[in-house]
């Protein structure tokens, strides 16, 4: 069959809308209507070219929801008529990594994927010509139709709307999750969270939703202050509008009459800059202060500290996808939205028929957009 | 009173043996006498000169057991013939960090203790012309009678070995608590330890008292085979005699037909290399495997590798004192060497009076003894 998407030929070249040649799914694989997408941040990244893992020409896109229209030979966890969210972090529930229980990266197509390929080393989208087209993170949502392993699909409740929970897709589970999954804050806890671009915002969403007690974000843009407030935010730092030092700042102001060592029991890093991933460690509570990478750092750069800061008792990790195990915990936080315990609605700044994305890049990439979503 | 003991007089020079003045237990101290103290390189750390927090003079030693004496105003948990080990972490059980639960860094001397003095401010000991004389880590083990706060000290059961038991008081409990307290390692689990010193071994024990299923030891000096398995280590690496890269070759060492994917549980650094801390975060599996570092890196070197290894589940976390909460933990300790759980004679391979404690400096500096001990 045809389908209307948006192409990356090449690196650094705005998207071309144009007819593709779909594929049907072939054993183990669905076809998918995608009816609404984000615009995120790794699309960008492999865009511009600054992904050395990125592969031309692609459909790219990795936030989105939609309907099942046909299924492959073997598949029997959905079927024509469900409403699903692709997963670019499958859940095959069999592989050493699913069966460790110790991780939600699931290990069982990633050399495929990675390569731009279905699980069998082939892809289901070409040009009109006949070349070939490659998937991307295994998802590929900037097509209108496209073809999923069955693994990378979340079934999700059919009353919730496509242009909203399509975040879940990325951003809202990769920020709740970090706090939920990775860190497991509990109540009362202090955090701070560097970057409050959408990952940020999710992040002070699930401390809400965690219950901490102290939520401090810091961003060198003062228009931040107002959107993290509104999900959750009580402190706001800029970085700039303050004398000395970012992290003996943040130190002092978690401490407490009782407590004059200081420092957040919980810090995340919602930036991809690795000199604030290192601020983000050492503004922890020494002792117990966990510290979560979230954001993707430029290619070959590295993070640093003095090893005294783990010795005495910090801890450094990361988080992809929020810790979350896709099949499992995505139609969760789909009904923790439909109940009202987190909201998407407000961040969703900006949509745009597929005709317009890449307005929605330029608006991500000028600062102006929380989240652009386009709508099929 | 008078006490003999080792004075460290400046740095990088040997210690020297004379009669110095101790005062009594103020209020909440108490006076031990020294029978037995271990020589650890923490102590050659500082009294080398390279330690920049290294003062002088003072009388170093961390690691002892003894007999108390004397008890200030106020002490209620010991009492005079009551067999105790200094604590150079000591467990007051009120301070912010105690009470969290979630550290044994208690806070509660940390300024003075660093400072060399007693909580008051001032030192027991000075020389016959009256120059003070400083405290080393709360404890001055090097004197053969000491003064310490009750809160730095652990009572324990008064038919354990003096000479056996002062390693607890540092080496001993920095493994096994390292493997116990901070990795929290479960049965079944691949490990690696990196430098098979006195840590190191005592890592591999505890990773044995863990139910262990893989204890890899990584060594320069193939004379560390022997050792490793006399306490559980399965497998030897020595680096300079495989083909490659050490990170690579462990991965692969780990994998299964199961799971190709490879990388311990758990590895922990006793070198305090900060390039071998990085090759052990790196070793770690994907998804969940956690780096422990515990060895003392010198001063300003910095630990560093890119985010992505965190972001992919590994977690870089450090152990002082092997975590254990010193008054708590350390009579358990003691119990386990009695009942023959953990093993200590073996790895004390040199015992010396006072007057020659210089040469059990020689002897770790040389690398010839696993653990000297000095015997009152
Ligand atoms: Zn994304
Ligand atoms: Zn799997
Ligand atoms: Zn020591
Ligand atoms: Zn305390």
């Amino acid at each position: 069959m045809r389908t209307r998407a948006a192409v990356a030929v090449e690196a650094g070249k705005p998207l071309e809308i144009m007819e593709v040649n779909l594929e049907g799914p072939k054993a183990g694989e669905v076809m998918v209507e995608i009816k609404a997408t984000g615009i995120c941040h790794t699309d960008e990244f492999t865009l511009s070219g600054a992904d050395p893992e990125g592969l031309f020409p692609a459909i790219l896109g990795h936030e989105g929801a939609g309907v099942v229209v046909e299924c492959g030979p073997g598949v029997t966890s959905v079927k024509p008529g469900d409403h699903v969210i692709p997963l670019y972090t499958p859940e095959c529930r069999q592989c050493p990594s699913c069966l460790s229980q110790k991780t939600n990266l699931c290990t069982s197509i990633r050399g495929t994927q990675g390569q731009g390929l279905m699980p069998d080393g082939t892809s289901r989208f070409s040009m009109l010509d006949g070349t070939p087209i490659l998937h991307y993170m295994g998802c590929s949502t900037f097509s209108n139709y496209t073809v999923l392993p069955e693994i990378a699909l979340a079934k999700v409740r059919p009353d919730a709307p496509f242009d909203k929970i399509c975040y879940i897709g990325c951003g809202v589970t990769t920020g709740i999750g970090a706090v939920i999954n990775t860190a497991k804050v509990e109540i009362g806890a202090k955090a701070v969270v560097f970057g409050l671009g959408g990952i940020g915002l999710n992040v002070i969403q699930g401390l809400r939703l965690a219950g901490a007690d102290m939520i401090i974000g810091v961003d060198l843009n003062n228009d931040k202050k107002e959107w993290g407030e509104r999900f959750g935010m009580t402190h706001f730092v800029n970085p700039k509008e303050i004398d000395g030092d970012i992290v003996a700042h943040l130190v002092n102001m978690t401490k407490t009459p009782f407590d004059q060592i200081g420092g957040a029991d919980y810090t995340f890093d919602c930036t991809g800059n690795v000199t604030v991933m290192r601020q983000a460690l050492e503004a922890c509570h020494r002792g117990w202060g966990q510290s979560i990478v979230i954001g993707v750092a430029p290619a070959g750069a590295e993070i640093a500290t003095r090893p005294f800061q783990l010795v005495t008792g910090r801890v450094w990790k990361g988080s992809a996808f929020g810790g979350a195990r896709g099949r499992t915990d995505v139609p969760q936080i789909v009904d923790w939205y439909m109940q009202g315990k987190i909201e998407i609605d407000p961040m969703i700044t900006h949509t745009m028929p597929l005709d317009d994305i890449n307005k929605g890049f330029d608006l991500m990439k000028q600062g102006q957009s929380i989240r652009s979503v386009v709508i099929y």
